[in-house]
């Protein structure tokens, strides 16, 4: 305990750069060329960093970052209770000065390092990973939903790593990093990489559109409504990421209304069918011009609407865009990630309604599945993972 | 060209939607949240503009925005001409309306138009183009390096875009709506996702990070030095694009003296090893302690080196980071992209000094190699590729 505080407090003293943190800072925002004062705003953009210690993890209820990588780990056969306690102390030690824009233990790349830009990595815990501490998995995988077309290479996970940050050369580096620190437990099984808007595009409190062209994330739960949906008592919370391919070729062939019906709200405005402005209640009660329900009974959001507070989900998505094949058909969707205190008392019920019937299921399809408990924070002198591990 | 310029003047019609583009802007950056002052002054992020019209293309001298793709396209056996014309009268139409936040014609996804993010879309044309059309090529492939280790899946391609934002879902639309414009003349033939650091992350004039860590762009020409290296007379210039992957296992395990050595600078100041600071000029003729030379003989500073400013190369690289695999080996490096007049005369001896010697090839190997010539602009009226194609 004490050398690692040591280790931690003495950040400055970096491996084989003798530079301290701060100065490293410092060199890298134009201590040489000052910079204009516009600049001099916007560069808070890199310095900014999350708190990593606290009774929950980081990285949940924070305003998602611009780009995320979710890389998921495979443990061998054999993995025990004790090694997995030794990679989560590693990865912890890591993870705090990375966040804070202190170079990893024996980082190679140490320069990487000093703009965290809101830096926040998570960690969740597999099915597998219990089983192989010898424990009862507090998460089981999802029942199968007609509509899965789910592959092998885009599910599961005995660990999974939730690494966010505004700035993709910071994630890169915090992955590589990471992973280094993974190597001699585990092995990697997918990695999937997103983006929402980059920092500055939007204000932060404006609903950001996703690759569709809709506004997602309209009725999440904000600021104290998270804490009934997301946080168990002890700070854990868990959490699915499905990746959901979206069919932009349909898709894109649509009219705007059909759109529209499809999610039950505008593609302009993103208020409900039933109202007029993006933050109106929808009302599904209200019929239009020819009789029928403003906010059609088969339409996402009403099919996928929960009213009790502590029965919601915290959705986190982020975008995928990979490289579209050669007759220019896009490889676009989301990685779809939420947060709930419990899978299956709330996402598996709506996750069944979409399944079910939502109009929305004809341009999207979801190819990944994989579900993580989220163990709580710890403090300065703990790690992840201590309450199930230890 | 009436009707074309009243579909421009009248991008204000977006069809199905029926907003005017200012007000989809308006509606898109928090007209009913009020933004606080810090926020409304990131928000210009998302609203700037780089003009598209002009003598020469954007998206070459300018500061490279946070995000590209290139996409490379093969044209079908039988391309001619007037085929060839009509693609790029179609091509630079939606390049010069989304360039301004304006929906592409017919644009399916029209809310995903009104935040350009600095957005540009530069037009290359490769050997086959020309022979296509009947010409005479003004570029031709590289000759084969001994360093190369070529793949045809990112090499070659008729026609390229090089697409830059400071937004990657701005980035992903204007790539979709454009390669839709493509789909009756040509085939995608590679797709190349990079990225630079995130807008506020770093003051502009800030030299930035490679995912080697090391302070990339130093000794580019910048301002009044640009002019020479890379415009000719006409306005047009020439592209190089080269995928290089960095080996970082072997990189990372380097000590930092090594790592120096390679390049000829200081991995934390960007410093030449000669001197001090940042913007020294390496002093080739200075000796170290021991008597050698400080800048190392085969440095990739050293070999890369040109005095004379005709015959200088605008570098313009983006990082890559793919998945890493199963043993967590990363997949990183640079889509090295450079602009220079003539590549037979700039970039080829350089880039054959470099192969010849340079300390730096044990830790990059270039995967990928294409060239284009890159016309020049054009105005209101006119189309990208008129001098070549009219
Ligand atoms: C590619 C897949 C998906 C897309 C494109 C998508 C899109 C949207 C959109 C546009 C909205 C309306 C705006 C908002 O409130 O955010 C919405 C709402 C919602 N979605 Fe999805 N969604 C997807 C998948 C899912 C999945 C897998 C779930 C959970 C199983 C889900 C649960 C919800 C919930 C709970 C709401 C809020 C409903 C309300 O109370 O108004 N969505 N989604
Ligand atoms: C992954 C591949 C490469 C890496 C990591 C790399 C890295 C660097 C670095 C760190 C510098 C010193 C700082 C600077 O002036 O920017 C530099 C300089 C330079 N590089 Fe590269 N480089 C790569 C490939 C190339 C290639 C393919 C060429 C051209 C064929 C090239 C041409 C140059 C030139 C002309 C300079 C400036 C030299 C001077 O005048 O000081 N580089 N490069």
């Amino acid at each position: 305990m004490t050398s690692r505080r040591r280790l931690l407090a003495g950040g400055a003293a970096v491996a084989g750069l003798g530079v301290a943190g701060g100065a490293a800072v410092a060199a890298t925002t134009g201590r040489d060329a000052p910079a204009p004062v516009a600049a001099a705003v916007a560069l808070t953009t890199g310095t900014a960093t999350v708190p990593f210690h606290g009774p929950r993890q980081a990285g949940i209820a924070e305003d998602p970052p611009a780009h995320a990588s979710f890389v998921a780990f495979t443990l061998p056969a054999g993995a025990d209770r004790r090694a997995l306690a030794r990679m989560m102390r590693l990865l912890t030690d890591d993870a705090r000065r990375l966040t804070q824009g202190v170079p990893a233990l024996g980082d190679t790349d140490a320069t990487l390092a000093v703009l965290p830009a809101r830096l926040t990595v998570t960690f969740g815990f597999g099915p597998g990973l219990y089983r192989a501490a010898g424990l009862e998995p507090p998460v089981t995988d999802l029942p199968t939903f007609k509509i899965d077309r789910l592959e092998r290479r885009w599910s599961g996970g005995d660990l999974l790593l939730q690494i966010c940050a505004d700035d993709p050369l910071t994630v890169a580096h915090t992955q590589r990093m990471l992973i280094k620190d993974t190597r001699p437990f585990a092995s990697v099984r997918w990695v999937q990489q997103g983006f929402r808007r980059s920092p500055g595009v939007q204000a932060p409190e404006h609903t950001q559109r996703n690759v569709l062209g809709q506004m997602d994330g309209t009725a999440n739960p904000r600021g104290a409504e998270i804490e009934p949906a997301v946080w168990n008592q002890d700070g854990s919370t868990q959490l699915v990421v499905r990746r959901i391919r979206a069919e932009i070729e349909t898709w894109d062939i649509l009219a705007v209304a059909d759109k529209e019906n499809a999610v039950g709200r505008r593609l302009e405005s993103g208020a409900p069918l039933s109202g007029t402005q993006e933050r109106d209640e929808p009302d599904f009660a209200k019929l239009d011009a020819s009789g029928l329900p403003a906010m059609p009974d088969f339409s996402h959001v009403t099919r996928a609407r929960v009213t009790d507070p502590a029965m919601k989900i915290l959705r986190r998505p982020y975008n995928y865009d990979g490289a579209p094949n050669a007759a220019g058909h896009p490889d676009s969707g989301l990685i779809f990630a939420s947060y709930q205190r419990d899978i299956a008392q709330q996402y598996v019920p709506i996750q069944q309604r979409l399944a079910d019937k939502d109009l929305l299921n004809e341009w999207i399809t979801p190819i990944g599945s994989a579900v993580f408990a989220v163990p709580p924070g710890c403090d300065e002198d703990g790690w992840i993972g201590e309450q199930v591990l230890a």
